[in-house]
């Protein structure tokens, strides 16, 4: 990177989302495209840092309600997808196919209901082997035929996927709220990403799902990004493949089952477009690779007693458990000022002559105040940051849900990148046709219905004029 | 599982090597060989819990070491491996191809060589972008015609491949000897399981590489089996991907490269055989996912008692950061020993009546002795118990290898499961002849020189009697 380049990140994240998306992945070093397969994106050292983080604070979420790691092969036979028929028929286009090794065609998994159940179908007997809770860290592939998007739409992607099962569909059913409560817990509570919880219209859910409750993101450019869905499957695919278990009074019964697929580098996008800035990144505290990057301001003759102080810094936040780290490279403060705050380090600690004595400088990256504080402070500064981040997204996104009375207003919701909320015929089979003159009129979708609120339909549906059973949300989406 | 077969597990290790793995991974839960493709394992969630916690270990190591994660596709175009001559040939046989999708014939990784060093040749441009030291968490395919095994040979492995890229050859030699101690303190230090570095022999080493060190870590059944390798790559790669640098004066040089891998699920299976008794598994404390299982003992008197001083043991415990879990389910205390015994629990808290008062009683999974502890010691007594096993591994080691002065004694030597050093002509390309010879008549292997010690060779080749250059390593392998 020369020194030009270096200085020259300003791009309107408001008005050129789609252009300023791009440009920080490849400033900020998160991602490259230049990876020679179509789709496929080599996710950078800064990149990785974060996503390994997502996983530990899903999967930690996941281990204390009582799931378990496993790790399933990557490849599926063909006849395994053939079991569930409405299952395959979904997922068929999407998947990549190996050249035959001589034991029928295998599949990459595009995710993997067909793996883990028929080896359920071997480890559930008896009702004391359930609840069944496991998961696995897996990538995952789909031939997408629209235009990929690193992070957003790709061929491959990093996920985690839970499989679920229950003697009972009240067990299912609580546990579809359960995964609804890891996704609150995980992506809003602590990274300040505030979703709707939607229940899909009859012909958007998962291929072999009773109901999808998918989690809508609202992205800068006013599109609604899916984050973790969670599916009730109940007993479609325990018939498909015999998974039985005899309960207490030694009748057989099929088992009932969820299943739950947050992805990592999909989350990984949303933290991106939802906190970011005009100058770059801003990484809640909470997961930030570097918590809190020190600079030490010198000249010659002071640079030892500043690198110095700058070390005992970085050593006390250590011992606090802060993830701290020094810049000590060649470059002005000015070039690192830029370099840290476009990767959106959450806090940067100024260490100059004046800091020798006193009290520390402390920049803030959300706020760009510069703020007085003593070392034992940086955590409680951090809280509060994240604090904000949340507060900040929470407010935009209350103020993105506007309620339509007419297709107009619906288009003039839309144009102003917001989402529309309003009276809808319905979202059972029978309203496919008004969500078909949705998506053409706006090229906007009917992402579904409140789950856990119910929003009374009063009056009749906007589009069709017929009686209105729901209260939809539309949105452009990616 | 029935009581009966709960009780059944006595299978001599050192008799029936190949019998006590297999019932083993399948009695204890670590894998199920019934996924219906061959050579691809399912790992259980008792195997994934241990298999995070060495991708843990492994990755602490390395970022201790400056290495940094990333992810890089699963596919890799035909014409990536292409360009290095002796890898494509090296590996090809191995590879799974996709079915076409219209861009050129993609294959799953069978090791990332080629699609990390074609961003490699983008990344890097002067000096000061070396060393560049990164490694990535991925899932490996190979096209294994031999026989597979779980854990030890699959066509789907779990494992962690770093690439390291330096200004000099000196320092890529300087990353040759931190891989090696890498794989000493993870695996020898931390584990517990002793391994020899050696050099392997000129037919022998990875495919591109100038020379492959090794580690050979000893099975129960007298072959040996490959760990971590690290490979010096010189500048063949950086040669085929054009991976230049502006030096200090100006100059444009290539770079030199390095590549280490290490298998999880291979370091699994040489964790059970290594330090596994004919009662099961023997956890490292270090690696157990429960350190401490805490069996309550009691009858419906004073069982709200006991267990009550079960759950204070256990929140003790937790506070001190060790892994504790009470085993409260229905079973008796004696299949509940059973049980935690054959999964390797390295420690068990024993609590009765008695132990309501005094001292607890703590149970030592390696040497079945019951010692009266405080809750204060159970730390330390995790710590003896690994020294313990590593004390026995490599006393057990050390014996295993035996000189030998005749192809008769080399015989004699890997009949009774041990590994044979020996004069030999050469480890070079003319030295291939006599380890066609060995594999011929022993069906065991010249595995190679020890590196990070010179054994000078005084005579003549045991084989061809000719002037022997080399002392080398003989074994029957995996």
């Amino acid at each position: 990177m020369t020194k030009k380049e270096k200085i020259t990140f300003n791009i309107s994240k408001e008005k050129n989302f789609s252009e300023w998306y791009s440009e920080i992945l490849n400033k900020a070093e998160i991602t490259d495209i230049r990876y020679n397969v179509k789709g496929f994106t080599v996710i950078r050292p800064f990149g990785a840092l974060i996503i390994e983080r997502l996983y530990d604070l899903w999967e930690s979420e996941l281990q204390e309600k009582r799931h378990k790691p496993c790790f399933f092969p990557t490849v599926i036979p063909e006849k395994n997808f053939k079991k569930e028929a409405i299952h395959v028929k979904g997922f068929s286009p999407d998947v990549f196919w190996l050249k035959p090794i001589g034991e029928g065609n295998l599949a990459l998994r595009p995710t993997s209901e067909t793996a883990f159940y028929q080896l359920y179908s071997l480890w559930i007997r008896s009702w004391r082997d359930l609840p069944l809770k496991l998961y696995q860290r897996a990538n995952v592939f789909r031939l997408e035929t629209k235009a990929t998007r690193p992070l957003i739409r790709a061929r491959e992607f990093l996920w985690i996927e839970s499989h679920d099962v229950f003697a009972t569909r009240k067990e299912a059913e609580a546990q579809v709220q359960e995964d609804i409560s890891i996704t609150e817990q995980a992506m809003h509570q602590k990274l300040g990403i505030p979703f709707l919880a939607l229940k899909r219209p009859e012909w958007d859910k998962f291929p072999g799902a009773e109901y999808t409750i998918g989690s809508d993101v609202l992205m800068p450019d006013g599109r609604v990004i899916q984050q973790p869905s969670t599916h009730l499957l109940t007993q479609g695919f325990s018939k498909s493949f015999n998974i039985k278990f005899k309960d207490e009074k030694g009748k057989e019964q099929h088992v009932w089952q969820t299943c739950y697929g947050p992805a990592m580098s999909r989350i990984l996008a949303s933290l991106i477009a939802v906190h970011g800035d005009d100058s770059g990144l801003i990484l809640p505290f909470c997961i930030s690779p570097a918590q809190v990057i020190i600079i030490p301001i010198y000249k010659t003759k002071n640079k030892r007693k500043i690198l110095k102080k700058a070390q005992e810094v970085e050593k006390k936040l250590k011992q606090e458990n802060i993830r701290a780290e020094i810049d000590d490279t060649e470059k002005t403060p000015g070039e690192k000022f830029f370099f840290w705050e476009l990767r959106g380090i959450p806090l940067r600690i100024e260490i100059g002559e004046k800091e020798l004595k006193g009290k520390l400088t402390l920049f803030l990256r959300d706020t760009k105040e510069r703020v007085k504080v003593n070392l034992t402070e940086i955590n409680k500064k951090g809280e509060a940051l994240d604090k904000r981040l949340k507060q900040k997204a929470d407010k935009n996104f209350k103020n993105a849900v506007v309620d339509c009375k007419s297709a107009e207003d619906v288009k003039t919701a839309l144009a102003k990148k917001k989402i529309a909320r309003c009276n809808f015929c319905s979202i059972s089979k029978k309203g496919e046709k008004c969500a078909e003159t949705v998506e053409k009129k706006f090229l906007a979708f009917v992402q579904g219905i409140l789950h856990n609120k119910k929003e009374k339909a009063k009056g009749k549906c906007i589009f069709c004029n017929k009686k209105a059973e729901n209260v939809v949300y539309i949105a452009k989406s990616y």
